[in-house]
């Protein structure tokens, strides 16, 4: 297997030179796009889309139709795992998630296995190889999983949550409650990234999207701990060519070096860190992805090119261990023109 | 005009030695007591309740009769003032604070001045005033305002939002108008808070509830820059006696050196910094105050009195500089008897 013929992604997530800083978008395949909302509403729900690996194909394939993005992600949902463990996932409308069967009741998290990719999750293995299939060979494919706590936190509060309570009572009153959860999180999501790698994924990053609602002490124990357990059980390689993975913890810019301690190649930070501080904290340890404030995409074509000029300044010199993206998922009201204005500013955008 | 019997607290906030480590919880006087639920209800309204003195005043002492606290704090609401430039407060049931003149054309913002606190909030004065007279020497009365720019993301949103679309949009785009409004807040809260020192307010906070939803950037020229405005203008001693000033940005623990270096005596911090890594960093410029997760006092009581000890020790040696709080209002549901252990916890700790 070889590189994608546009590498500028992996090559920044691996320290390696590059052409030009590249760039992808979190949740760059969404609801900003008439064209998802066209195949979402075609597909029933949104269950069925994230299930059926034709749609998640196509819907993955459009914002690189429409925009010169240096990699595709595959599109799915981050609770595919909980759900393959029998929680029963499903979407109230204008709710987001919610899942049947809470975990609260100690029986049922003595109970909790961590599910086979290849049987449970086989139709987002298989989405992996349609959208490799399609890509033919032009730019990367990133799989990814929600963390260990992340998931936790829906599995306990049975949806979002916010103030996550009833985890966080968990974790205060009964840890070794949270720690079993947490323990079988981790090795499901390791088979479950490691099927997405074996599929065709060319690099993956973990979701912690709530580790940063916690105590620096309890997401160090809770969150990282777990992560460093995933990325130690990651392949590292496949086909011949390095795996790269991708930690973001939204809201823990302070954890920065713990972070980077983690066997991680490259750290995703939010839009409330500073990018070139960032770089002194980490040296070259770890690649660096970000971090483009979300609602910065509904100001004037100008004022987006400042703002991803200001972020690439910061950055500083040299041309190596950047991976241009948003410090959040897209915002579905987003402006897709403006989209576009983003992607050429840091295309365009000249090194010193 | 002396000192008050106990006066732990002022002493933390100037660094001076304590005879233990005192507290108080932000949001102290609320919801989870019954007693304020009943002068709520007694009052007829939120807002009846914050404009009348008498009432402000019976709930702002509620807490310190059940619990033995080291301060009061004054019962009102972060938007009096933008209520007093005529903005409109009201509170729609359930859904938190609206203004019915959200300030969005450039005409209203142009028209926009300081309001007189001695005038149109003359309500908070007397309600100051009423309860230095009911504490009578026993703790401290803090005085508080919210910081130019989490007013102005209320006045520009028209009421609370999840991702101040409508603010950042302004500020990326018409940061000139954002400007404009940050100055005349900053000379609003300058006032407001200048009146409630003469009225009798013992220490004052700013909240800045909203400035970690800014970038690194964003935050130092819109959010910082202001409160440094106001802090330059307060009267720093009142009847012979400091009045200290602490920031509190929630989210900003990766900002803590340039809090500390905005005139504050103290910073306060929520609970996602460690305590003792921001010692570290501001050494002995500021105090510091925090960090208890207000969720943690859902645990059992041997966890939080657990919790509370880590915050305590990770504090470190010496007994000068620390106050202790939550990181953020406590929550409403939050069972009181669990408010007795945590204040007995933090009463009770040894010093090493």
């Amino acid at each position: 297997m070889a590189r994608p013929k546009n590498d500028n992604f992996l090559r920044a997530l691996l320290r390696e030179p590059t052409d030009y800083t590249p760039l992808w978008l979190m949740r760059q395949a969404g609801r900003y796009l008439p064209e998802y909302c066209e195949t979402r509403k075609r597909a029933g729900s949104f269950l069925n889309l994230c299930k059926s690996p034709s749609l998640a194909c196509e819907v993955t394939l459009q914002p690189l139709a429409r925009y010169d993005l240096d990699a595709a992600i595959l599109f799915s949902d981050i609770l595919t795992v909980p759900d393959a463990m029998g929680l029963g996932l499903y979407f109230a409308d204008g709710e987001g998630p919610k899942f049947e069967r809470p975990l609260r009741e100690e029986w049922a998290i003595n109970d909790l296995t961590a599910p086979d990719p290849w049987d449970h999750l086989r139709y987002v293995m298989d989405a992996v190889v349609e959208i490799r299939r399609a890509l033919n060979g032009s730019v990367p494919l990133i799989g990814f999983s929600g963390s260990p706590f992340t998931l936790a936190c829906y599995m306990v509060e049975g949806g979002g949550s916010d103030d996550f309570r009833t985890v966080k009572t968990m974790l205060y009153s009964r840890p070794d409650l949270l720690h079993k959860i947490l323990a079988v999180n981790a090795e499901a999501v390791t088979a479950y990234l490691n099927a997405q790698i074996e599929s065709g994924a060319q690099a993956v990053q973990i979701f912690d999207t709530w580790g940063g609602a916690l105590s620096h002490a309890a997401y160090r124990e809770f969150s990282l701990a777990y992560m460093q357990r995933v990325i130690a059980g990651l392949k590292k390689t496949h086909g011949g060519e390095r795996i790269p993975c991708i930690v973001f913890t939204k809201g823990g810019g302070q954890w920065l070096e713990a972070i980077a301690e983690s066997g991680c190649d490259a750290v995703g930070l939010d839009w409330t860190t500073d990018l070139g501080e960032a770089r002194r904290r980490v040296g070259d340890r770890v690649a660096l992805q970000g971090n483009f404030d979300p609602v910065a995409l509904f100001a004037s074509p100008e004022a987006v090119t400042k703002e991803a000029t200001r972020i690439l300044d910061s950055f500083g010199g040299g041309n190596t261990g950047h991976a241009f993206n948003l410090g959040h998922g897209i915002n579905q009201h987003t402006p897709p023109e403006n989209v576009a204005v983003l992607v050429d500013a840091v295309h365009g955008y000249k090194r010193k």
